[in-house]
C-alpha cells in the first residue's frame, strides 16, 4: 500500500489541560477530524451523509498514547483504512509530533455506517473506499 | 422579580487550561447549558425546536470575567431573562463559586428565534416565556 | 468485589454533535472526570499531585461505544480499579443511561504515574489506591 | 492602520452543534487560538509567560455574531489591537468566512498581565506590542 492520508496542523493553547500537554481527550478529535477530512478526499461527505440519513459511526476505538503535544507543536495525523468485516472497517491512525518525527499517539478507530433505521448499511460510496 | 433560575455543578478537570484555571471559553459553555436547563423548566425544549426547524440563536453576547474557578470547585449559574424587543430576549447570568460566592463571571446574552426560512419568529411558547 | 464508584449526570447540549447525538471524543471527557472524582474520593488529588510534580497518565485507552447519549439523557459513569502490574493500573468504566439503564460506553483506561523526570512513579497514596 | 493579523483554518466537524452549525462557544476558542498565534508573531509566547508567572488574561469579551460556520467551511480570524488604559488593552477580531467573505463574528476581547501576586503587570514585550 502506499503512503497513508495525512492532514497537518498545530496545538492551540485552548487544548493543553493543567499539566501543559495537550488532554487525552483532544487527541479523539484529531483522529475525527482527520478521518473526516479522509472521507472527503475520497468523495465520502460525513455531514452530507448524516443529512441523508446514513450515519457513520464508531464502535470501538483502542489508543496508545505514547508522548505528548505541548503549545506550539505542530503534528501531522495520518489515515489508512482496512475491511474488517462485511460491514466494519479499520482507520488506523498516528499523531506524530512534526519536529522530531515522534510518535504522540497510535490509534484503531473501528466504525461502520447505519441507515435511517440503525441497521448496518454501506452506501456504494462508503463500500468503494474500502475495498475487498 | 422573584429569585433567578440556577443550576449547580463543579468544574471538571478537562475544562482547566494551562494555567490551572476554568479556560475562559468554557463559561460559554456553562452559560448555554444553564440557558438550555432554564428553557426546559419552563417548558421550552431547545433540542426539540431544533427538529421541528425553529432555532433559538445568540446574536450577541458580554461577559465579564471577575475571578477564576479552579479545580474542585463547585458554582451556580444563574439565569434571568427580559424582553428586549419584539423578537429580541436577553438572558442575564452569573456563574458564581459556592464556596465564597464570589461572582466569577457576569453576561448578558441576547437571543433570538428563527424559523426554517431564516426570519425572526418566536413561537407561542418562548413569546409567553419572555412576556411583555 | 463490592459496587463501583459512580457519578451522575446530565448530557449538556453543547456535547451534542451535528447527529444530535453525544460526540464521541466526549466520552473520554465524562470517563475522566469520573476518575479523577474517584481518585479524590479515595485521597488522591490528581489537581494538586500535578503541582507537585506528580503526573497521573493515561497511556492507552479501550472503548466500545454500545449506545448514544441524546439531548436531556441523564447518565452514570462508574469506575473500578485493578493492578495490571507493578507501576500500572487499569480502569474499567462504563457509562449508563439512568432512563432503562442501557450500557452506552464500556471502557478500559490504562495509566501510571510519572514523577518530574517523566519516570514511572507511583506515590504511597497512589500505591494505597491500587492495593496488591 | 496596515492590515490585520489573520490565520486562515476550517472547521472541524467535532465544533459542530445538533443544528450542524458551529457552536457558539467555539468561537471563542478560534478567537483566543488566533490572538496567541498574534502575540507569538509579535514576540509574546503566551505560554512561556504563564510558566515565568505572567497570566495574560481576558477581562471582558464582546461577541456579535452575524452569521454561521458549517461543515467544509473554510475561515479567517483577524487579530487588531489597541490600547484602552495603562494595564488594559483591546483586541478587535473577526471570523470571516473564505468562500464569501461574508462576516460570522465581530468581537472586542479587552484582557490585561498580571503577575503572580495577582495584580497588573504589563511585562516590558507586552508592553512595546500595545504601543502609546
Amino acid at each position: 500500500m502506499g503512503a497513508a492520508f495525512q492532514i497537518m496542523s498545530k496545538v492551540r493553547d485552548y487544548e493543553l489541560d493543567m499539566q501543559g500537554i495537550v488532554n487525552n481527550g483532544v487527541y479523539f478529535s484529531y483522529l475525527e477530524h482527520a478521518r473526516h477530512e479522509f472521507l472527503l478526499a475520497n468523495g465520502v461527505d460525513f455531514s452530507g451523509l448524516a443529512e441523508k440519513g446514513v450515519h457513520l459511526v464508531v464502535i470501538r476505538s483502542e489508543m496508545d498514547y505514547k508522548a505528548s503535544l505541548k503549545s506550539g507543536d505542530e503534528y501531522a495525523v495520518s489515515v489508512a483504512v482496512e475491511r474488517l468485516s462485511k460491514v466494519r472497517f479499520g482507520f488506523r491512525q498516528e499523531v506524530v509530533r512534526s519536529s522530531d518525527k515522534k510518535l504522540c499517539v497510535s490509534a484503531l478507530v473501528i466504525g461502520t455506517a447505519l441507515n435511517e433505521r440503525g441497521r448496518p448499511y454501506l452506501s456504494p460510496e462508503i463500500d468503494a473506499l474500502f475495498g475487498d
